[in-house]
């Protein structure tokens, strides 16, 4: 327990693993047990690194819950090769996330073609077809619900920032995501509502309630838009508080539309990447208590 | 004339000034002439610079449509005196239009009061309603509509690309500037299209539609969407076909919905201001050409 903490408080807190980037998956393990919290979201990279047998079991014998598994998705692509590659990897996803104990499976769909690399300039003659990008990538979804369902694992679409549309994912509103989710049982394929990437968006509320409704809404994750933006605009998150999101409403909205799960909190920047991981859990911990758990108390 | 375009094909084309910006309002005249283009689009600094008077006889006297005054707006004050204060301006605003023989004024609508200035930090304690500063939004807008009528101007809604959703604009998306617009006449409250704030939003097929049906779509501009973001995401915009908007459909889309106006190339970006104007109008014609006009012709 960290002092500003009380442990009812944290029950629902997760760490995403990507906020304590230089910490080992067991390192992130004992870090989150020792700040009380009740859950951990898991980065496949630092699965990997540990092993994916191994990381189940330190995960489990250290009594938290898998909140996410972060991430498939990279849906986009225009060729059959490519196609088949993008349904392969998401298919092993899959099997991991079902062996970590988690059926939530974070998706990042991709960007453009003409993405020459994420954050990088357009290819010359590179294929901008937007509208034809995200009908690909409700294919793949299409292609690897039946392989999902069989794992109790449901495919969890991300709508990221418009400002990654390009170069990370097509998918950019809440609305889109539902859409894309629409033809398919709640438990297959469900959304994430990641405040940094949607605190903007006019239809915000009423998305989220028709996410509650529908049954799809597997996620809430927390961080703060700050500005100015940092150079690489992907690490321009902040700690709850340090920016603009406006946590009180979207929590109200999130918990009316009837979510009582984790609250995984992800924060890509450097800052916090260079900060030592139980300094940032004592201030996530701090952070979360003040800013985002008034809200969700159901009224 | 530019060698590479014909008087045909640039009858549509507007320089908005803020592409040009170190050449004064003169200066961008004569080179929109020399250029052969039929419009220009002015920023009221530009305007004052030259007094208004003057710049009305000066655009007049060279035989250009002035196809839009940028810009009015930043309505979101919470206090009397600030919405007090922010109508005034729109006023002068409005009478500045129709001073220079345009019914287009373009809105940039304002960022949220916890906003230090454009593209700073958040406030501490400061007010992050977003909810609440679109409604002053829609307030103003109600406001000023009586007077925007009586001098036969329009009030058109600029949806900003949610990157500057905290800061500069909350109106994000197309179809939430409508909504805005409904309760007014069209010929009170217009949309504009700017790729750059919207080429990724899912909705814009189907609300550029609306806004034709509608008879708001009262300006098209056009800039790419370039990456990596420049350190200020303002000055990010680039020539047409250097980054990752799908000219070809939106084009296509805002031709079907009607639209027969001039299309402003707006571009904000230090490279582009670094080049000699006649340079930068040269590109833009060829650019305009290639990738913009071939999407305007209705089929």
């Amino acid at each position: 327990m960290t002092k500003s903490g009380h442990a009812s408080d944290v029950a629902r807190l997760s760490l995403n693993t990507a906020t304590t980037k230089r910490w080992t998956l067991g390192e992130a393990v004992d870090g989150t047990v020792r700040a009380g919290l009740g859950a951990i979201g898991l980065w496949r990279d630092r699965v990997a690194e540990a092993g994916l047998a191994e990381a189940a079991a330190r995960v489990d014998g250290a009594g938290l819950r898998v909140s996410s598994l972060c991430r498939g998705g990279f849906l986009t692509a225009t060729d059959d090769a490519g196609a088949r590659a993008a349904v392969e990897d998401n298919r092993a996803a899959v099997v991991e996330a079902a062996t970590l104990g988690t059926a939530e499976l974070i998706m990042v769909v991709g960007g453009l073609p003409a993405a020459s690399a994420p954050g990088g300039p357009a290819l010359p003659g590179g294929d901008r077809d937007l509208v034809g990008a995200r009908r690909r990538v409700a294919d793949r979804i299409g292609d690897l619900v039946p392989f999902a369902l069989e794992h109790g694992v449901r495919l969890v679409l991300e709508p990221m920032h418009p400002m990654f549309a390009a170069d990370r994912a097509v998918i950019s509103t809440l609305g889109q995501a539902l859409d894309v989710a629409a033809p398919y049982p709640a438990k297959a394929v469900g959304v994430v509502v990641d405040t940094y990437h949607v605190w903007w968006d006019p239809e915000l509320e009423a998305q989220i309630a028709r996410a509650g409704a529908e049954g799809r809404l597997a996620s809430y994750q927390v961080s703060d838009w700050i500005l100015p933006l940092a150079t690489d605009p992907l690490l321009s998150r902040g700690y709850m508080g340090d920016g603009y999101v406006d946590f009180a409403s979207i929590g109200r909205w999130v918990t009316a539309a009837g979510y009582t799960g984790d609250v995984e909190v992800e924060i890509f920047n450097q800052e916090v990447w260079d900060t030592p991981g139980d300094e940032v859990l004592a201030i996530i911990t701090d952070r979360y208590v003040r800013h985002v758990l008034p809200s969700l108390t159901p009224h």
